[in-house]
């Protein structure tokens, strides 16, 4: 069991994030000892979607433009179809995920969360996996993808889907405990 | 004003489609004289998205596996966020624009519908555009992008967003008129 006493972790998302995706992490996290707080674009709450439909809506702590990536330990980024590709395109969101990269804290991402690091320049020449559906993006962003539950580079933590949740915040808390690696790591 | 008696449209599409990027283009066509055939994976009726929210259903008259490209002049490709996410793992539908473009018959598709371009492997080298938010997947698997409402590269045609379905109908139209060009034709 891994104690995360002392650290904070960042969830950021908007409307349609898949819901399992935020929720699942989220609580585990909290599990472990984390803090941990939900960024939305404009500090609103927000509403995910379960599966097929809207799902619920869940509470958010603190807006994009108020978080500085000094605070936290980790940025935690779920998919859904509609939340990455309307995170994607906000200057300010891509712009957080690029400073957690340079102070070199964790970044975790799942399902279709990986677009956002395509989109922050973070996938090239790295082990990686996301949900099959953009699969080929990410291998034209460069990634070395592979179909397991979680990959692990240098930090950077991806898992498919759903159905890998517990292993990808596993192996969040394992890494906010070991630091990021400036190592290449191989998948795992 | 394009007479397109006797020519035959494909738009493919499943549940999440862009409401307007399946009927404009559907309408607008029809209006010139064209056969207009909308196909779902499995010949039932699709649910459209209508900008922030599940639109209305549009009726369906056959279903992708029954399709033959032979059977058409232009294939068009609607966007919305869910839709072509969806159909991008389908191998029957990924083959059936491969054949449309085996056969140099008119590929079109705007906003997300693009995806199902790099999907097939359609982009590298080309002139095209999209929606804005992957226009970064677009550039990755290879494409000239620009920020125009309708780019054309040898009768493959792309548009950005529900704002250019009327340049983008009118280019699907023309092109059918034409024929696909052989040689590399420049954004315009």
């Amino acid at each position: 069991m891994h104690d995360l006493s002392g650290k904070r972790v960042l969830i950021v998302a908007t409307n349609g994030f898949e819901q399992s995706e935020l929720e699942v992490p989220r609580d585990l996290l909290k599990e472990k000892g984390a803090t941990v707080h939900v960024a939305s674009l404009d500090g609103a709450k927000i509403t995910g979607w379960d599966k097929k439909d809207w799902g619920r809506e869940v509470p958010v702590d603190t807006s994009v433009k108020d978080i500085k990536a000094d605070d936290y330990d980790a940025i935690v980024l779920p998919g859904g179809q509609i939340n990455p590709d309307l995170l994607r395109v906000e200057a300010t969101v891509i712009d957080l995920i690029k400073a957690f990269d340079t102070q070199k804290k964790v970044i975790a991402a799942i399902c279709h969360g990986p677009w956002l690091l395509i989109e922050a320049g973070l996938v090239k020449g790295r082990n990686a996996t996301s949900y099959k559906s953009i699969k080929t993006d990410m291998i034209n962003a460069g990634a070395h993808w592979a179909d397991k539950e979680v990959v692990t580079d240098q930090g950077i933590i991806t898992s498919r889907n759903p159905g890998d949740l517990e292993a990808f915040s596993n192996k969040i808390a394992e890494e906010i405990l070991e630091g990021r690696h400036e190592r290449r790591q191989a998948a795992e």
